[in-house]
């Protein structure tokens, strides 16, 4: 597929100056990967690998908090790999943030056991649902044609550490296969959030946070509401959004 | 153990006239039976399964919905499925509702692969975590003692129907065992829902309605405030207690 690469454009993320680089002819990032950096609890130092990274979104979020050592994205097209290269490099980020252009199920070549948290905010719909699209990009983003949820999980538990977090977001319609999967993974689930659209909405997104080789016994946050019942962001939306903006 | 039965006395359901036996010295059914009760969808002609039935507490709220073709209740301890038989009796349900006194583990003996919903407020706890008591009647209500989840989602599958539901609730520290001890009974989490003690708190307990043989793809509801930051109970909550009061 041809890239009509006069479609870039930077964003900026209204965040520490942060930016990161887009295309809005392949697939731009949603609130889905702003939610899933707020959600992950990060310690001074820690090693992070982002899977399915993009344009590097959630590293380029996360270097913008508690210095994390390192923030490693892997990314398989390479033309989206190479924006994250370019977002990093116009954040000045080289230092902290690298991005890897490859195939996660090979990450564990980059270092295995090493990593304080994964973080992920994989393609939510399996193959068997993919609509036809001419886009390429697209669906590799949305539909689960080069990693299942499986093989997100084998790769996490490779490439944490023992007591190590992934923390992911994903639909709510699979909750029960994506614990069973992460279980099954030795990824214990101990930490979910539901993000529901608006107050008497069911949620359609959750956030959940699983410790490689954890024990049993697990929590369920307060609700997320995206909006107020007249549509605007709700407060916690917006401080989302500006976290740490006056830091 | 010796059972006090002076310590008996009868409670009114403030629903439909219902009424149900119980004995203040031993253990008495609190809010999730009610809630539980309430979270099934009942259709006419249902056959209904109660586990771990205590005094009845679940057929006798469930009596006085859609009319059931017929609902069991299991009890093991003697002298509470006793109670059981005489709350029955005291409601004229015995038309409907049978109590039996036996191990659930022991339930198809009964009749296997007929019951389109089963319904169970199983002990929340595990054996090594029960503490000491005197009271061999609470803690068998509040752990398991008996009984293990795995034992009760096997007894669940033998017993209902191909597209039959189990609805139970439960404590949401032991989630993700419950989902994957259900997922692999053939027992597939279709709807959930988290009960709140108030707004800002995070669920204690949650309602989980599993079909056997049930397809992928669930739904979480929107979530169940027990109480108002006052500390009365909520609209929803009175609503439960009153349910077709008018009806």
């Amino acid at each position: 597929m041809q890239v009509d690469k006069t479609q870039e454009s930077i964003e900026d993320l209204q965040y520490k100056g942060l930016k990161v680089i887009q295309n809005k002819a392949l697939f731009c990032f949603g609130m889905d990967a702003v939610l899933l950096a707020d959600y992950v609890n990060l310690k001074r130092g820690d090693r992070v690998l982002d899977l399915c990274t993009g344009s590097g979104i959630v590293p380029i979020l996360l270097s913008g908090r508690e210095k994390a050592s390192e923030i490693v994205g892997i990314e398989l097209m390479d033309y989206v790999a190479d924006m994250g290269v370019r977002s990093v490099a116009l954040n000045n980020l080289q230092d902290t943030v690298k991005t890897v252009n490859g195939d996660l199920k090979h990450a564990h070549r980059l270092a295995k056991g090493v990593f304080d948290v994964v973080t992920v905010n994989p393609p939510y719909e399996k193959v068997n649902e993919a609509r036809h699209s001419d886009n390429a990009y697209r669906v590799a983003a949305k539909h689960e044609v080069h990693a299942k949820f499986a093989d997100i999980c084998k790769v996490s538990n490779r490439m944490l550490k023992c007591g190590g977090k992934l923390v992911l977001i994903h639909c709510v319609g699979r909750l029960a296969e994506l614990i069973c999967t992460l279980t099954a993974h030795k990824l214990q689930p101990k930490r979910m959030r539901f993000i529901y659209p608006k107050a008497g909405q069911k949620p359609n997104m959750v956030l959940i946070e699983a410790m490689k080789d954890g024990g049993e016994g697990m929590v369920v946050d307060v609700p997320l509401y995206v909006r107020k019942s007249g549509g605007d962001y709700t407060d916690e939306i917006n401080r989302i959004y500006h976290r740490n903006e006056d830091a």
